[in-house]
């Protein structure tokens, strides 16, 4: 397909432009995997699905479960180490699924 | 169909069900749409998406604005008066969408 095309399909479907990373954060996910998902659909009812969730919210929820403003015992270990650069890309990552 | 066709059918595809009353809960919703959205796709990226959402997390989590263990100046006003009844119903609308 000409590059012309290409431009001109995409600005009849625009692809959604996340603020992160998707691959880094796709990486990152791998302790995420285990309660919510492979996919961001999560294993057991308690736990919320992040698939397609948006992409402002989730930096807002981990860093408010890194500084202690939204409490919970399983989340707040997990996201300790985790630097804002990673939390961007984490929830890019999420955003992005379906 | 006969109903034993329409059986077996439902065997071969189970629809999910729900602890909760959906339509009691989308009657429940017309409140939550102005920022989650009339689908459930909230209408900015601060608030999370509720559609598809598990169900047994979004009871918990109405539960944790209303007892002020999860804390948010806009959500506590808005869950105050819900019922256990009604956060159930209200769960089970938003995790029947898609």
């Amino acid at each position: 397909m000409k590059k012309t095309t290409l431009l001109a399909f995409s600005m009849l479907f625009p692809l959604p432009t996340f603020a992160g990373d998707i691959e880094a954060g796709k990486a990152k996910s791998a302790v995420c995997a285990a309660c919510h998902g492979q996919a961001g659909i999560s294993t057991a009812p308690i736990w919320p699905n992040l698939a397609g969730q948006k992409e402002a919210y989730l930096v807002k929820q981990i860093k408010a479960f890194k500084n202690g403003e939204r409490k919970d015992s399983s989340m707040a270990p997990m996201v300790a180490a985790l630097t804002d650069a990673d939390i961007d890309n984490l929830a890019a990552y999420y955003a992005s699924l379906k």
